[in-house]
């Protein structure tokens, strides 16, 4: 279970990274939306391993087929099957993890819990099964944009290790983000990410950071009070990409040292509208956006993969030690940015819809 | 929508924080778990108005009827309709929120939405809605022990503003817990946390901070990988909370600045069990639980009602000037407690009947 | 579980036929809708008992309070609590039930799942149940009626027993509906109809029925592929309301015995519209409305109570004799036409807000 | 939307007619289920195209493929992808209608829902969509037979147009069923309902009727009471297969004709249990299972597509003639068999999994 997401517009993903494949079937999709391969696949690109120095060589185009839900280039408001072929399986790699749970991956969890796994690269629980997430998210980019033509979601790094970007998200570009390898529109921090990250894989160790992402040209109204509040279904989505182990909103963490004299935002009028005159909110008031861009952060922890041995212990019970030797990511980051978009755009996707639905 | 949470354990709340009341209809509660209202209200009475000099003196008994589900002190497996009726209602208090749109609070974003609202004490939007998370986390919390006899949420204060606390979140009881009014186990900090709210009510100002909440005695194997991840239904839920602005799990945010060699948890053998010597991971890994306590962090902003003077904009669009004058918390931290607890409890209830309902 | 309906419009309802109470939560209504108490009660006095002389003397006015969601008079957007309590209580009539399940009946059923059940009156699977569902029902015509304003769902009694009306749905009213106490529009037939019932119960005995339902008003497109189906949606809204026992729409069971060139329903212009000569496709193709009356038919199975002595068993599973003492219907159809009409109407509702929902 | 059923066991069909092909994505199944492609196939083969003279000669292998969710020929616990690819396209056949609406075919409702429709042989209303209904149903079986190793799902034909065959539902096995191509296991009946098929095809005419479905060897306890009870999943189930236009269920149509003291099943102890001495309730009462065998019956109307001449309008609102070209059924009944056992295997294991996991 728990492989389906949204109400409305609705995805379901499935694959492991070995085997036939991965990918999504994209229910609630509206009709008549322009949509060919080529949209999807400018997103799979950015997220495919092999594109940079920093992330794992594995080499997969990751080309991906549309087999139902587009006619003649347009959705046909049925399920859109998105299906992308696993190719460069080197299965042998991984024989040792059959036997061995390596430390802070989900192998030890996925056993627990369904006494199988497939151990061949990580299974369900890879990084691959973010492909669909992509796939899908490439289409709700074009329904919101439909909706909302001013409609953008921008991702990007503004840390990794002990390095800090500084990024003006109501003026970031997505070409800004795409500029360097990292995607860190800080050209000098970009240049210090590299670097660490570059020192850190020749260590045979791992870095983490934080990823913000914008979203611009929303309407107020939309998210649900209660369970459904925007943020609540953005935190969740972005929980959900793995490696991920915290999320904020607007002022986040920093809020909780600030005074309510400090913190709020107050309203005033412009442009013959109710704006605020600060951001803390992030751009969600009671779980409903208010307008203002909408702003958060998500934490990634280090790749759990790295070459240095760890302490571990095998299936039988029997403490071992392990090295890791299959490529890897010495740094998620970078790759995760389209996801982080895809997973927010999904979210007000779905919410979109659901606010036209009941907006009478 | 998004009134309901859970899939196979689902909560359903309703109210406003003035009209005939508030509560909640528990479905897919199992039966013949013995259950009285005492279980119930020992629960609210933690997050009741009143109860301290440092929260709102709304004076609400918040007595609690169970409607259904419940005959001759057990559940009956049909749905548990739990109500409190609205007793202190001060309408007149709230007149001027009527025409005016309250800085960081839900007024304006409601009104987008809506094009109506109940604007006598924040409707739907008032913290009065969780009286029924907290509800129906007490009815969870007794099956979850049903099902794991050692199961235990203990959430906790570890910052206010400024002050920070030490706690150890492997041995803290409930009983160190309610041992003060800020429900922070740290005694020394507690008494400053305390003072500072004094002096920030004092100053008709606010302060927000940072709960820590654990959940200790589950096993392994609880969670869903990819959407329903436990820590991705742990985010929402907690992000769900009014006044919340950030989560994170195990390591949180820290990890951003660790290395994988530093932030992996190795694996070894304790007393016959596949244990971690570290617990970075916050308890769950790939989504699902590992045995080890399940701890994560809820950040609250400073309360957005203030008695000192903001701009804001009117309903017609006018600038002015308003001045909270009704009864309000100057921090919403003490209460929030039962509420996280309530939340957590109710993720791990659903999540734990989905396990059972598919591991054959 | 299994006590919500609906999926954009969603109602989730609660109690039992003895306790505090019975009511319905229903989320997902448009806001600013007018709605008050009576128009909720005026459906509710159509199923209540006690109306006339061949339904059940229980003598309960059910009157129905909403406790939230409604502010001024209008609809908000938020949950609608609609609460009735439980007045007209015999519990020691039903005293014999604690011990020996009444045949045909849910008492068996109830123990074997849940190893407990309110014996008191039928609980959780007492007709009383449906008032959730027809409090609901009139909301969701207010909102069917302010997108549609021709919609309306008349439902009527066509067959008890060996008595059969005819009855022309596209003309029928609800004016001729009401004009009798077995709500059958064809005089002739309600008057036998109402004989038979009143002989049936002279004998301790009980009589079944057909109800069919016109719904008119409502335009093409209505209706989701596949599993949500129009038809498949109200097939499931129908058999669960009690002592159904099947459901047909347009031809029914009727078409298996014609030939293609018989049943298909020919295309014509008329009006400027696509139109169907004739209709027996109940005004659904493929699970979506084409614009004409939607037309389905539901069979009651006769009135399980029974006063005649009847064989069964003990909860200790000793054979026995039971003949019903408590009050009851001996013909449940006059009182399910409004049961039917609300489940309908809730179907369509939900389906309408997720056509507006996806449909750019 | 509505391309998912299922609650814990959970699918999602995707793919149209024409195009790349059909599929299944199913959600929720255990772990460590033996599962092969084989076991798959052999249900397609039941209900491909081709199989028999009185079938559409449409000649497709309708090969499956598995795609994920397997290991060494056991379920992960994963999402389980079923591909089968489109092969036999003719489109050219269906050239005409891209502008003429067949009468009772859902081509005019899709234009009026979505704007557009893949013409090309029916699209997502083709007979190929429930593919992977039967995929996911062959799956379900194993499920449930390894929870319930007694469990069948037996359907058959038991009318054809003005032909009635005689079956004991207690006792037909699917061999029975299999020995003849219209899947009837009275032989007498079988050959006059071939014969009957063979006709109406010779005059371009098609047929309708009747199948019987019994679920043997399922304890009691399984259901929903409420909104989810099992003859509402049931009927729900039914009606979303194409051609559909009744469901009935024990007792059925024939109940409405019968008095309370003749329908009603009287209990008493056989082998040490509580059972019925008949069974009009069709092992459902309530909403839930008594142990008894479930039986119902579904009404499908004669294919729609018929060689004989009808008026119908085109997409720009002319009249016009349109006689059917394309391959197809004269009758859907025998190919409908698989459909209706998948459909029914698929409630039930949904329902043993919900019922499992909230029983403690």
């Amino acid at each position: 279970m728990g492989n389906s997401f949204g109400h409305l517009f609705r995805i379901t993903t499935w694959g492991e990274s070995h085997g036939g494949g991965v990918g999504v079937v994209i229910d609630g999709c509206p009709s008549r939306i322009p949509l060919q391969e080529s949209d999807i696949q400018a997103e799979l690109d950015r997220r495919r391993p092999g594109q940079s120095s920093i992330v794992t060589p594995r080499a997969e185009a990751d080309r991906c087929q549309i087999l139902s839900g587009v006619f003649e280039g347009q959705t046909l408001g049925t399920p859109i099957s998105v299906l992308v072929l696993n190719e460069d399986a080197q299965p042998e790699t991984y024989a040792e993890m059959a036997q061995t749970f390596r430390p802070s991956h989900a192998d030890f969890t996925y056993e627990a819990k369904y006494g199988i796994r497939n151990w061949q690269g990580g299974g369900r629980a890879s990084a691959r099964e973010t492909i669909g997430r992509v796939a899908a998210g490439a289409v709700a980019r074009k329904v919101l944009q439909r909706m909302f033509p001013q409609f953008e979601a921008v991702a990007y790094v503004t840390h990794v290790y002990q390095t800090t970007a500084f990024v003006d998200s109501d003026a970031v570009t997505r070409e800004q983000v795409e500029a360097n390898e990292i995607r860190c529109p800080d050209a000098a921090a970009a240049q210090q990410m590299i670097a660490a990250i570059a020192q850190a894989r020749a260590e045979g160790d791992s870095l983490g950071g934080i990823i913000e992402c914008v979203l611009r040209g929303l309407p107020p109204g939309l998210g649900e009070p209660v369970f459904d509040k925007l943020e609540a279904d953005l935190a969740k989505a972005m929980l959900s990409i793995p490696a991920t182990k915290g999320f904020e909103i607007g002022s986040g963490f920093a809020a909780t040292q600030m005074r309510g004299s400090e913190h709020n935002d107050e309203f005033e009028m412009r442009d013959e509208q109710v704006r605020t005159k600060t951001n803390r909110s992030g751009g969600v008031q009671g779980g409903i956006s208010n307008g203002e861009n909408i702003v958060f952060r998500v934490a990634f922890k280090p790749t759990a993969t790295i070459a240095r041995p760890q302490q571990t212990v095998t299936l039988t019970g029997e403490e071992t030690t392990l090295a890791a030797r299959g490529r890897h990511d010495p740094c998620v980051l970078p790759r995760a940015v389209p996801i982080v978009e895809a997973m927010a755009t999904l979210v007000l996707c779905d919410h979109a819809l659901r606010q036209r639905g009941t907006a009478l």
